[in-house]
């Protein structure tokens, strides 16, 4: 069987697989998982990217039943059993599509050329890559309103992600940045942030968003609620009302969906490009393929879609591995339920918001809660103690030599090195 | 004045001056410092960058009469004191010519598009994604001579940056990466060492360079001397006397020279693109330009040029800081003298040779001593604790999450994520 994606959902799937008698495939574009909870401390410079990715192959060494592949999946032809990929096709008794969500623009416009994605590694680099060079850009010009707007980043979206990303990107550039740049100024520097509804954080606990729109502010971060961004372009952001934001840096956090060239493989996808999937996991008509993390649509007994995070990706992916051990590939299993550990946002250094099974914490005691749980997922890992021990260390002393601007820089100040 | 350059001639330079009331423009083209001695760690996967570079401008936090200046250098025009940058120009009273070099491949036909130079971070991380792409792609193919042309790596010049990095690249192929590829066999897997001379390390006495050799040879590296490379195209490299190696990497070692852009600037150029200088290191007719490190050309007492190495430029960088700090720019000081402290060469994990002091060791002790002497020269930056823990940590525990194939990868088996 192939397992398309080696994120959350597709490695657990595989994992929960993996020293069976079935022959997995799984497949993946990249050569590393990558751990995406802490994807933006490395768009913060607080963390390298080698601090949240692993190399997919360590993971499955001692499991010869797992076969891995560096290639894209470009198509499906599921009355042929067929997945599509850059490196050839690949025939599937059963499939376990994992390959999650991308960033999306609405119709925003100017937003898909002008902002930064926040979904993958290959977004995170280029963007602090671009913070760090503006900031070099910024130590070199003279004019006051160039400065400001090479100074000014704006994060768009007040989900957890946005929160945590201004948050970090508040303590680099008004922490060690400022101290590399002397002659830059604290108050020309800003980080914007711009949320639609009426507050942040709004699937969590009203306090909770209130509680870490306060500590934003209190690290300098300007929290802007009820603000629709219309229009993104270069060097600005056009807010609903007329107003401008001179910025040469946006953020985009505000969205996700699945990939739009999914909707031509014939598959039932719905809100948010997602495939809908039935209790067990499985596409109607298609019992053979299975659907997993941000990418599947399925509703709780609420009638509330599951959110696309981290916690159902893993649950499904582990529930449908079981599933093909216990009653075949495309067979009848009791259905996924998802159970709830709650959710987890960090402001800051030091201060967090959680809502755990039913309860709320904030500040310190749920910054230690949120670094223990993602500790012992970390732990999850083989080799677990490297990786546990470089990512504590460098956490905790703000590694100074994340700030290099390595190649691959988008839009570097500089001409490519001749 | 202006430092140009901040590898380690240039950094030593700034660093001599910095506190004193001379005003420094210190300009480098990246915004980070580079280990050098270190970067075949990054390109065999042992060492992330970011352990071997540091941020310039924490380096010069504490002393504001440094300033840093993240820019290319694009041209000097020594008439009017005026260096020419991508940031615009610089005028100067004194300059510190501190360009380093860059890799020389004499006249062998398409070496400069086939082949990898191993001189800068720049080239360092291709390199790394490069040989790990190609085992991807290895591990795809059923075409038993594309698999040994993509699993074979020619390193070209048996000088001690050749025998270090073939001896890295074969611990990572022959270790963890035939681990991570159970489908490969380590006879499918090549590391060739090609060297003109009749021998390796040819700077260093005649036993070390056999016993290296010898070593190279037990790790599986096939080391041929004697070799001279007459043409490097895609997918093979020719030597003279029509051989033709099969292989899709191959690595250049084998020569430095000065950028080729500075013969344009007027500057009396003598041998390897190199700037003469006097017993100051001054440029004739210009005494407030000084050049130091491997863009400076200077003869020792017995008529041999001084090497490019780490501590001519480090000794040059010292010298040129104090001689300005107690002379004046452009004053006569007593003449530069190297001390060499002799030379070092690792062969592998455990194992090096070194010439120090007149006398020479070999084998662990020598690995030793190596250990010793480039933790003593990284503690010379500030914050040398975490360099130092860091560094020690993922040499000693082979991090694995260095093996990513990141963004940025020249020649990567897959088209650019969509």
């Amino acid at each position: 069987m192939v397992v398309a994606g080696a994120g959350f959902g597709g490695l657990w799937a595989a994992r929960t697989l993996a020293g069976s008698d079935v022959d997995v495939v799984l497949v993946d574009r990249n050569n590393y998982h990558t751990f995406f909870p802490l994807l933006y401390q490395v768009a913060a410079a607080e963390l390298v990217p080698t601090d949240i990715a692993y190399p997919i192959r360590s993971i499955f060494r001692g499991t010869p039943n797992v076969e891995v592949r560096m290639a894209s999946v470009t198509g499906l032809v599921a009355s042929e059993r067929r997945l599509e990929t850059s490196a050839g096709p690949l025939r599937y008794d059963a499939l376990v599509l994992a390959l999650g969500s991308e960033a999306h623009f609405f119709s925003v416009k100017g937003a898909a050329e002008h902002a930064f994605a926040l979904r993958w590694m290959d977004d995170a680099i280029p963007l602090r890559h671009h913070v760090l060079t503006r900031f070099e850009a910024a130590a070199a010009s003279r004019d006051p309103l160039e400065r400001r707007r090479l100074l000014t980043v704006a994060v768009v979206g007040g989900g957890p992600t946005g929160v945590e990303f201004s948050g970090a990107l508040a303590e680099l550039v008004y922490g060690p940045l400022l101290k590399d740049y002397p002659g830059l100024d604290a108050d020309e520097v800003q980080v914007v942030l711009l949320e639609a509804a009426e507050r942040v954080l709004s699937s969590m606990p009203e306090r909770l968003g209130a509680f870490a729109a306060e500590r934003l502010r209190k690290r300098r971060v300007e929290v802007r609620t009820g603000v629709r961004v219309e229009e993104v372009g270069p060097g600005w952001v056009r807010l609903a009302g007329g107003e401008t934001i001179s910025t040469d840096t946006v953020a985009w956090t505000a969205g996700i969906q699945g990939d739009p060239a999914i909707r031509r493989w014939g598959l039932p996808v719905g809100r948010g490009g997602r495939v809908e999937v039935d209790g067990c996991l499985r596409v109607r008509g298609h019992p053979e393929i299975y659907v997993v993390g941000d990418l599947a649509y399925r509703e709780d007994a609420n009638g509330r879609p599951l959110p696309q995070v981290a916690q159902v990706a893993i649950q499904q992916g582990r529930y449908v591995g079981k599933a093909i051990l216990r009653h075949g590939p495309g067979g009848d299993a009791p259905p996924f339920r998802y159970v709830d550990p709650g959710m987890l946002a960090v402001v800051g250094r030091n201060a967090a918001v959680a809502h755990v099974f039913g309860r709320t914490f904030k500040g310190l005691l749920a910054w230690v809660l949120w670094l223990g749980i993602h500790l012992v997922w970390l732990i999850g890992f083989r080799n677990r103690a490297l990786v546990l021990v470089n990512w504590a260390w460098n956490y905790v002393t703000f590694r100074r030599s994340v700030r290099l601007i390595l190649p691959g820089a988008r839009a570097g100040v500089l001409p490519p090195h001749s």
